[in-house]
């Protein structure tokens, strides 16, 4: 095989595989890059194992075959090739990649080591790439981190009649992303939220339209140029509705980057384990205020209020900060009171709605 | 005291010192930061028990006093204020700051306990600051990293009666680099590579001249705004003089950023241990290889040459890139054979050479 390419594109889609092989994989196979030119078609793959990604870059490409390369050499070459342009080519010894008066030959291993894709089945819900990009970001951060139960580290993507529905929850806090007009065949998905980050990677590289193939151990994400294969989580996620309050002793209407900032300020000095913030509503006003080993802070701001005051609720900041993040303009924080669950919705971000637990006191 | 300054120059200062004060301090006093207000002038001052630091920032300042506070902490609060402006007080019960509606109370610890500032002697030797810098910066990279005998992770400061010469070197390599027009007493102090990045990183800020007071255990280094006692290193700087070559049986001309580049590709599949990249000179090119686990890589370069060929070299690429960073237009590479130190310089930056070892093929 013979393949012309922008080096750009080559070198996008090898950093995007790069970054699904592991570097200390426990299979070696799983360290590689699968180069395979196929029905005038390139195509670029890597596994973790857990997930699989197929990309497919505009390219000239004449004759067929496929070698496996080591993923992240592979992509430290591309990046490193002179000039707009790329070939690659199998030779007796390897693979031939060239770029100006460069050129380089990897060793290859056998292609037939690398295992298949897993093939997509039943209908599939089709929806925009960067809604449902849009969707896993939006909710990514409520996801747990290592430490946690394993079903807190994944991302239930809902597929309904009427919408698709993203959630992310590790116990204390909770976001929900509602996309209105996508029409699913009532599944619930739950996918690591990491292997997630690498979907909303692709799919900001990638327009148009996404289908996703879900069945009883994975999606199957495919784009225009890409196939991803995640695998999903097991157990049963959270019953989170239950956890939304619906009733409210107090409404505030906040500038939501002026409520973040100054949390962000308050909390310098916060005690480093708790990360406590108090927040004090009265008045048109929320008093934020904070005390650590080495001194104390506070801010006040104006706010819209109705309801119960005064009233003080404190929050882990942390949690706040991140629930904040990205609203602008008006964010609306309803409290059913100091220890029972608090909502957060933006007024420009419709869809949107982030849960967070106050701090027992 | 009570201190009004602008945020910006304020925030400057407490990061700069930040550095200084070591994060795990084996004196608690040295993770502090002194706030000083004295002769209506602010002083800020760290000290890392090797290097002394202290900043005199515009501002406008009442009454008089001194007080210790954490400095990490005290510079993540200042990078936090909202607004263009801060001030700090004394109260009762510690440091207040105070930007826009943000105030935040500190604890101090009492000043008497910090270390008294090393009190410059004798005669200066004064340069512009900016030469000062350029010198260090320019030879900086061939100080060695930890692993190495101490006194060559050490810069030698050659204060002569006509100049001002930097060096460092690992054994491996050398870099060289002489401020014409700076007087000095025939002294070599010789101070640590990462005293001297900051001593860099606060001239940098600091415009004007720079007077230098070398005395038998430090350098004191004073500008208009600031003043830093940089201990020196014990031990004999290495006789380095006698391993610039001066025959050479090849010399080569070239773009120093092309050579560099090619040689960065070409390093890619270079072996991982040795770096080694091979340089077989011939007929007006350069032909550079490389040979590693997984492949090897060519590129050739055209350059101007006279004197024996062909010839083969073999060097560190990281060695040569090092050596090549920062220089820009013709570079000459002047070879004394293969397994003799090679010399480089540029054509554009006067004062500036760097020998590198070529590896025993």
């Amino acid at each position: 095989m013979r393949i012309g390419i922008a080096k750009r594109s080559l070198a996008e889609a090898a950093g995007m595989l790069e970054r699904i092989a592991p570097a200390k994989a426990s299979q070696p196979v799983l360290g590689q890059l699968l180069v395979e030119a196929r029905e005038k078609t390139l195509r670029l793959r890597a596994s973790s194992g857990e997930l699989d990604l197929e990309l497919r870059p505009a390219a000239e490409v004449e004759g067929e075959g496929a070698v496996l390369v080591p993923a992240v050499l592979f992509s430290q070459l591309v990046r490193a090739l002179p000039g707009e342009y790329a070939e690659l080519r199998t030779v007796p010894e390897g693979l031939e990649l060239e770029g100006g008066s460069f050129r380089t030959r990897l060793a290859v291993a056998d292609a037939e080591a690398f295992p298949a894709f897993p093939e997509p089945g039943g209908t599939p819900v089709k929806l925009p790439g960067e809604v449902l990009a849009r969707a896993i970001g939006r909710v990514r951060y409520a996801a747990a981190h290592e430490e946690y139960r394993a079903i807190f580290r994944g991302i239930q993507l809902e597929l309904r009649s009427d919408r698709l529905r993203a959630v992310a929850t590790d116990g204390f806090r909770l976001a929900v992303f509602d996309a209105p007009g996508v029409s699913g065949p009532d599944l619930k998905p739950v996918i690591p939220a990491r292997a997630a980050d690498e979907l909303v990677r692709v799919l900001k590289e990638a327009d148009g339209e996404v289908a996703l193939y879900p069945d009883a151990s994975r999606v199957v994400a495919v784009g225009p140029r890409f196939r991803m294969a995640l695998s999903l989580m097991e157990g049963s996620f959270p019953d989170y509705e239950r956890v939304i309050p619906a009733q409210f002793a107090l409404e505030a209407t906040v500038d939501a980057e002026a409520l973040r900032q100054a949390i962000e300020r308050v909390r310098v000095v916060a005690d480093r384990q708790s990360q406590r913030v108090d927040l004090a509503f009265g008045e048109g006003r929320v008093e934020l205020a904070a005390e650590g080993e080495y001194g104390s802070g506070r801010e006040e701001l104006p706010l819209e209020l109705s309801g119960e005051t005064p009233m003080v609720v404190a929050y882990n900041a942390q949690y706040l900060i991140d629930a904040l993040k990205g609203l602008k303009g008006a964010a609306h924080l309803r409290l059913s009171g100091p220890t029972s669950p608090s909502l957060l919705t933006g007024e420009e971000e419709p869809g949107y709605l982030a849960v967070v637990v106050p701090l027992r006191v």
